[in-house]
Order: C-alpha cells, then structure tokens, then sequence
C-alpha cells in the first residue's frame, strides 16, 4: 500500500516536472530529464550523502517505469492536463507526505539523529524541485515562497513527537502523511506563504 | 587503444569547456573549473551514484593531467582555435561514443539493468555538459535543441542489441561508438535538432 | 581548538550565506538552505566524492547547531550586521584557512595524491560559497573575480613543500593557515583581483 503510494507519488511528480519543462519549452530529452529529477532527484541526493549507492531508482525499476508513464502522460495530455489540475495537486500532495517518510525512515534505519532524519525527509521531497528549478535557470520556488518544506518539516517533528508515545508504525506512518496531506491542502487553500525577509 | 582515446576524449571536452568559459568572460580559475566539470563531471556523477569512491578522476591523474594540458592549449591558442574547429569537433565526438561505453560498462560491472546502463552512458558522455551550462548560469543546451543525449541512448540500444548475438566484446565496442560518431557527424551535418514540446 | 576554530568558520560562512540569500529576498526557509549549503556544500560535496558517508554534518551534530546559531543571529540582526562586518570578514578568513586544512587532511587520510588533496581542500573551502551562487541563480563568484580558490590552491601547496621538510604536525598546520588568511587579508587591502580571460 505503501510502495503504491510511492508510485504514484513519483509518477505525479514526473508529471509536473514534464509540465515545468514544455513551460520552458525544453526538447522532448529535457522534457523527460526534468520529470525525471523532479520525481527521484530529492531521494537520489539523499541516497548518495548516506552512501546508500547504487541509488534508489537503480535497483527497482519500478520507478523508472513510473516516471516514463508520467512523461508520456504529461506529453500526450499537455494540452487537456489543466482540466485534471485537482487530481494531480492532489497525487503531488500524496507524494509529499508519502516522501517525506521514506526519508525519514532511511534515516532512523541508518541510526542518524532526528534532526538529521528530519533534514533527510524534507530532502527527499522537496529537492527534487530545488534541482529542477537549478536546470530551468530559476530560484528554487521553494526558497521565495512556498512553504512545501516547512509542512515537510512539521511532519518530520509530528513524527518524532508521536514515536515518544510508542505508537504502532503503521499508525505513525498514517498520521504523519495525513498531517503533511492536510496542512498542504489548507496552505493552498489559504493562501499560506511565506514573506521574505525583510533587510531594509 | 580504449584508454588513450578516453584520455584524448578528456583533452577535447577540457577544452570546449574552457572555450565556452572564456565566451563568459570568467577568470582562469573558472576556465579551470569549468573545464574540468566538462570533462569529469558526468563520470563524476556516475561514479557518486553507483557508489565507486573516490571517484575516477581522483585515482587516476592522468586525466587531471588531460585536463590541465587541454585548459593550458585552450587559453594560449584561445584567438586562433576557430581554425582547428573540425579537429576539436572530430575528438569531442570521440569522446562522446568512448565516455557512453564507459558509462554503459560500469554498469553492466555491478550488474545493472540494461535501462539503468543506457542511462549510465548517457550521464557519462553529457552530464558533464550540464553541469558547466548550469554554472555557466544556463538552461543546459541538450536540454533544448542537441540530440547529443538522445545519440548517446541510440548508442547504448545498439550496443545492448549487439550483445543479445554474443559478438566479441571488442567488436561490439567499434561498433557502437562507431554508430555513435557516424550518428554525430550526421546530425551536424544534416542540422538535426529536437523542437521544443509545443504546450500551446 | 582546531575544531573550535572549523565551528567558528562553520557559523561565519551561515551567517554570510544567510546575508546573501536575504539580499536576494529569500524567504526564511530559503536563507536558512542557502546558509546551510554555503557553510556545509563544499565538505559535503568532499565527502561525496570520496564515499566518506553520511556525510560530516550528519555524524556531528554541533555544525547544525553552529549553522542554526549563525542563521538565527545573521536574521535577529540583519540590520546591524554591517557595523560588524570586520569581525565577519575575519571569521570568514579564519574558515577559508581551516577548511582547506581539513579538506588537505581528508585526501591525506586516504592516500590521494597530493594534487588531488589540494583540489578537496580548495574544493571544502570554496565549493559552498559555488552552491550558494548556483541556487542564487548567479554565476560563481570565485570564477569571475574573487582570488578565493587561488589563495587555497597556494596555501595547499605550501603545506605540501612545508611537509616535505617533515615539521611536526601542529606546526604545518599553523603556519598553512597563517599563510592562507595572510594572503586573503592583503589580497582584500589591495584590492587583488583575477581578470576574466580576454578572448578576443
């Protein structure tokens, strides 16, 4: 349930790098290289500072199937894709929460404290944006004003939090998405953004 | 006969790289780095994510050597390297085929899946590219118009087809890189380009 | 203290980062990354390469901690910092000279070649501050002007002549530094500048 949920995470995620790419009218190869780090870049950065080599996407195909259906999808559809933007921001969301705890857990299974685990988790969802808005020549959005990381990092405390009580794992694993899922869904809702700081 | 060509394959990304610094007006420590990101940085990225540390470059100093000759060629010969264009072109191409096989090979070493190798190869020969057009504060140009990577991944299908009839290993190698270099020459010669994705 | 002194540069090359990233109207997230990659990028980048993982920050909890100090004070006082820009400067100067010393020590631990652990130590002292320029979206401002990575380059191989004579440890590593910020405090007073390449 879980690993499907991965799935379908990366493959939202593939879709919304493709549809940042043709936005830059990149070619059909920088298309898919961008719905590609998009969806495994934030895992892969992780996979290689814990040296957890060869990395993710390498040993189980399933992802690199995934985010070639994704980039298919998102280039067949590109014109219609605006009429399904809920159920996509909504797959996008599940693969926050669910992102978020695979590196969290990479990082609990290897030992490392909470506040690395945490900084492991938020990585390993929002950096795969951070690489492709570094390869479109922009500011990482995530930097200027939305706050995708710091719900990632709500999370991960959410987490830390609840395991002190001995909660059973699957439980944990339950609550934390859905507080991820749901704070996302009220930021956008809300309009929650977060201002720059000022120098002045 | 393999190495001596990957080494001069080094030698000529060493100094595109330099030459495409020297057009962005950087200091000789940037046409340094630039040059070496070039032509190390893709196998570099390989070798992080398969987890082969210290990388390459670092346990070999040939190519370091490769690459401080190629940078020192470029910045004297600078004003009057236009007329060696056609040879720098021919061993850039070279180095395209070499670094895809050397790609394709490390994979096939630790026993990837033959999508993971084609990837590997890709990396290889065009990542280097990348990562110079991103400090270079550009969209990576194979991103938008050259078929560079996608000739690399015609090479890497070719070269896995070709096993499937069990021929020597060094004939397989001449016949990819060949159909690699071929692919190149033609597609300079011929103009052919990938358009971008038309969203409209 | 040599580790007193890596925390200090640790928490003045935070608060630089953070500087940066607040001119560049970064939201609080924001800063707090580009503080974070411009202390921490260039040895994490160093252990990458090397396969020394996880990677530093994660094993020693006190350079999040010096980070998150350097983040916290660079934003409460923002508007004062330049008042104190002399200390900054000469705690920035004191990281540049320990962390080439420790990138030099992490090659020698493992072998390299003593050219090769002058490019990790250039690399651990420099490298952070290219990150901060490529997620600011700017061109690196060690390749155009800025004779930072020069002075590493020549306090490495200070440390390698100086090492031949075989001084006792503690001595070598004194005198590397004292080279190091010597050169970096006149390179500034003089105004030393690289100058691009002219191609032309």
């Amino acid at each position: 349930m879980f690993y499907l949920l991965d799935i379908i995470g990366t493959m939202a995620f593939a879709m919304s790098g493709a549809l940042t790419a043709m936005n830059k009218k990149m070619d059909p190869f920088g298309v898919l290289i961008i719905a590609f780090v998009t969806s495994v870049g934030g895992g892969t950065l992780r996979d290689v500072m814990i040296g957890r080599t060869p990395v993710g996407w390498m040993r189980d195909l399933n992802y690199v199937y995934a985010i070639l259906i994704g980039f298919t999808i998102a280039l067949i559809f590109r014109k219609k894709l605006d009429r399904f933007r809920t159920s996509l921001f909504l797959f996008d969301t599940i693969g926050l929460g669910v992102f978020t705890l695979i590196g969290l857990q990479k990082g609990i299974n290897i030992h490392l404290n909470p506040v690395i685990c945490i900084a492991l988790g938020t990585m390993t969802a929002c950096f795969g944006g951070v690489i492709r808005d570094i390869l479109c020549n922009d500011i990482p959005v995530i930097f200027r004003k939305e706050i995708y990381a710091t719900i990632c990092i709500a999370g991960g405390i959410v987490f830390f939090g609840l395991k002190e009580l001995h909660l059973d794992n699957d439980l944990l694993y339950l609550i934390t998405s859905l507080v991820i899922i749901v704070i996302r869904l009220m930021a956008v809702k809300f309009r929650w953004t977060l201002k720059p700081v000022e120098k002045g």
